[in-house]
């Protein structure tokens, strides 16, 4: 396997080391430009776990502290990886740019509006980026469809649905009490609590914040059931098991764009079924549904129209003697009925349209978590930061992404009524450039280097 | 093919006569204790087509009129079917029952909270009762997750989901502009216009208005943009391409009911795509999908466990030696961890929860339009007329189900502001009697005769 990518060396703190935390942190250190020199966790055991990893990994010994503004201040750190709980992402992004650092930070949802604009108001004083490691935004699949989006395959955008849709029961309800952030916000809340899988891939789908903008939405709760049944039947000697859990078991977000898209947000985290995020892409010219990993695109997708013509074909002929055949078919075709409308399988057309990173990134050999999409997010960032680049995914997608946690409780709150989202951009999406279709941030030097 | 099920004659009035009015009449006709002595059109071709169908199937010439007054004030008439267009169905169904005559309607929406009103009031002094002809509720795998969710294999049901997703592009843009009421309807409203697929079905897994009833909802529209572009590129000659739709291309309504359930409905009817109502049942213990076919049971359905159990059965007996091991692996299976969660195709469950209609149905032989749902909703109609009984779909589910149509225009409108259902049982809902689990409307007169 090639590993010979590398620019120039980047020294990371690194910021919460939770199981998310560590395994993201094994997948920056087996990058040859990564050093890893601070590491920091509220626990000392996991402080230890990191050092050790580090030591295994590269035979360096980071400093490890308890203090995450030590992290923050030191010289050796040239950017910062914030993997903590939820509800303390912000927080320490803020500071992490005013202490002059760069900084990525893992998804979740913010719990204040004003927490968001925290975060845009200090990047744009300090003029330091901020990335935000959405992982879906680099999945195979999703990857796929933006360049296909891109490409008009689906005409005018229309409308978008996804969700996190993941039973987390296990994970919470046998998770340790004191230390489970998961658990404390579902014991807590009530809305969506982690809205960007999907929303991120979807809002680059959109042009969201780059000609688009989300204006409004509206968040509606199911009753919570699944996780207290669950707790009573398989915890019931707990603690836990009396807990009053608030997060409804299916938040349902509907959003509206500036340009009339809608999208509908699904929170399924606390009732068996199996995973999916359940991405579907509209458009005037076709459909994408995940749940059947199948498309219709008008015109192109139509079996059902060649079974047809199959048995139709002598009559057909027939009918149109003397007139151009493949003309008379190909119109056909593309006024059929509904009734010969039909799915066809993805499979073919993610290879079709298989987005150019991804492309490369196979021959390249896939690693890290999640099928390799969390190896491309934080190459991302190392090599924003390697080139002194705005990240992909910038303050501006941060702050609108994280915000829908907080407005969708507050909607679920006031009885489903919709709530405004915030401009964070101050007007500037209607004129920020675009992103470069095939580009998606990753830079050229990776390439570069694994061609070489 | 036996045709032997038949009680005592009900003669039948028929208000619409376009295509629907024309099949469901026909469908009637099929039923030997079944006649048409009245049929009823503003236009008179479609009269005469109505006379005709009458004299070829039974012999017999019914009266032809183009005033729908003149059907509910004859003698030989003892109930009438009203099959108009959408925004008349409550007006004529009113009239129908102050005219002392039982009435089913075809499905649609309401154009306003007080015609369904009306109708409930009307239903109410005269004591005569109301059908709404919802045919999906009696379609094969809506009636076997019915009888499914009555035996409890969902658990506790927490949420729902399902649309009216159909490409009506070529129906409403090809139709013949001054006879078209959906085109109408598209052309100038701006909601959920057709809610009752699926919500119809979904209310009875819920047990609205007997038991349970809808609060309130939100809605919110896309832009319109999948029939204007057909328009333009197909029929750019005519009047209709320069048209201005109001009708958003996907309207997303999310309810809520007393039990703290949620519904999302989903109206997809001017995009390219295949048909389908998206149906998603969802439950403590599991979840149904429409798109994908497929089911998760808990502790049921784990394909993923089995293979799993198979690789790993050896070293699990020995870790387990001397406990009884099909106690070990029954208490492993229930307590999988989600990432061995996984779909299960719906087929051999469809055949194992058939509901009892439709396994006799089936050797009674299917017949009537739209897969056989149409004649068990016709003929329910039919013996609830023949026995004088309750019609299962009756006053109360008809206006909850068809209200959201203009509940959803307003949402829209206040941009997706919440607006509460009324309550129409006037707090009745409370204690009504749930429907027994199996019945489901079909008198037993029915299969008895089969049977004979």
């Amino acid at each position: 396997m090639k590993m010979g990518v590398a620019g120039k060396e980047v020294r990371l703190g690194i910021i919460g080391l939770g199981g998310r935390g560590r395994g993201q942190m094994k997948t920056l250190l087996s990058m040859p430009d990564v050093q890893v020199t601070c590491v920091c966790d509220l626990y000392e055991d996991r402080v230890q776990a990191g050092i050790d990893i580090c030591r295994e990994m590269k035979g360096n010994e980071p400093v490890g502290t308890k203090r995450y503004r030590e992290v923050l201040t030191r010289d050796d750190v040239d950017a910062v990886v914030v993997m903590t709980s939820w509800t303390t992402h912000l927080h320490i992004a803020t500071e992490a740019l005013r202490a002059g650092k760069r900084v990525a930070m893992e998804v979740g949802g913010a719990a204040s509006v004003d927490e968001c604009w925290q975060l845009v108001r200090t990047s744009e004083e300090t003029g330091i980026p901020v990335m935000l490691l959405e992982n879906c935004c680099y999945n195979r699949e999703e990857m796929a469809l933006l360049n296909m989006v891109k490409q008009g395959l689906f005409g005018e955008l229309v409308h978008c649905a996804g969700g996190y849709q993941h039973d987390l029961r296990e994970e919470i309800g046998n998770g340790d009490l004191a230390r489970h952030y998961r658990q404390d916000n579902f014991l807590n809340r009530n809305g969506d609590l982690y809205p960007t899988h999907e929303l991120g891939p979807i809002a680059k789908m959109l042009n969201i914040n780059r000609g688009n903008r989300m204006l409004t939405l509206t968040s509606t709760a199911s009753k919570a059931r699944g996780l207290s049944a669950w707790l009573k039947e398989r915890r019931g000697d707990s603690e836990l098991s009396k807990a009053h859990v608030t997060q409804g078991d299916i938040v349902t977000t509907v959003i509206k764009c500036a340009h009339g898209e809608t999208i509908v947000l699904t929170h399924d985290c606390t009732l068996p079924r199996p995973y999916s995020r359940g991405l579907r892409v509209q458009g005037t010219k076709g459909i994408y549904m995940e749940d059947n990993q199948s498309i219709f695109l008008e015109g192109k997708t139509q079996p059902k129209f060649d079974e047809w013509l199959e048995k139709n074909r002598a009559e057909l002929e027939k009918n149109h003697k003397g007139e151009n055949m493949d003309e008379v078919i190909e119109r056909l075709r593309n006024s059929a009925p509904d009734w010969l409308h039909e799915w066809e399988k993805f499979d073919g057309y993610l290879k079709e349209y298989e987005h150019p990173l991804w492309k490369v990134y196979q021959e390249f050999g896939l690693r890290g978590g999640h099928g390799g999409m969390d190896y491309l997010v934080l190459r991302a960032f190392v090599e924003s930061v390697q080139n002194q680049t705005e990240p992909p995914i910038d303050v501006y997608d941060a702050a609108s992404w994280l915000v829908i946690t907080c407005l969708s409780e507050q909607s679920v709150a006031m009885g489903g009524a919709p709530v405004a989202i915030p401009d964070f951009t101050d007007g500037n999406w209607i004129c920020r450039e675009a992103e470069e279709p095939n580009a998606y941030g990753l830079s050229k030097v990776f390439w570069e280097k694994f061609e070489d």
